[in-house]
């Protein structure tokens, strides 16, 4: 068994130059949303739910992105009722959220 | 089938006021060095393998730690010689590394 049910990774990826990327769309903002809902739920922890920023996941283009392992999907969102949905679907619930997927 | 094959997440966090964190203890030259390392022998992107930063993964005490998925299995790590190790045998060859396990 994997060390957390459902470890999920927020690309938080800055690019300069005006290259697309995550962090325009509010990737970071959206972490620290998702971290603190998912602490508030009692979701977190060992052998539960860790929600974590991480380096480029070189999908910008197609982002803001986000995966969830060890399933291996990957989301997009727009705004916090998008991830409402995948805390409550998903990392609650161990759904899917198929209009969500990347 | 998963976006890659192999996602590698190297806990990249600095901690303030001295308590103990993945990247007092290298984390950062390590992950740097595996990125290199894998994109050299031609083992990284779509479909294979891909080397991430990440923030804290909350297990910096029995740190430094790096984690693969969708395996969600857990490695510590002293050295170059272990991430070598790492990525011949577990990335290229998918044979977990049991002496390297957390």
């Amino acid at each position: 068994m994997s060390y957390y049910e459902k470890h999920v990774f927020f690309c938080c990826n800055q690019r300069d130059g005006g290259r697309t990327c995550c962090n325009d769309k509010g990737a970071s903002a959206m972490r620290d949303y998702a971290k603190s809902k998912v602490k508030a739920l009692g979701l977190s922890g060992p052998g539960k739910v860790r929600i974590n920023q991480a380096g480029c996941l070189d999908r910008c283009e197609e982002g803001p992105c986000v995966v969830v392992y060890p399933e291996g999907v990957w989301y997009t969102y727009v705004d916090q009722a998008d991830i409402d949905e995948i805390i409550e679907e998903h990392l609650s619930h161990g759904r899917v959220v198929e209009r969500l997927k990347m």
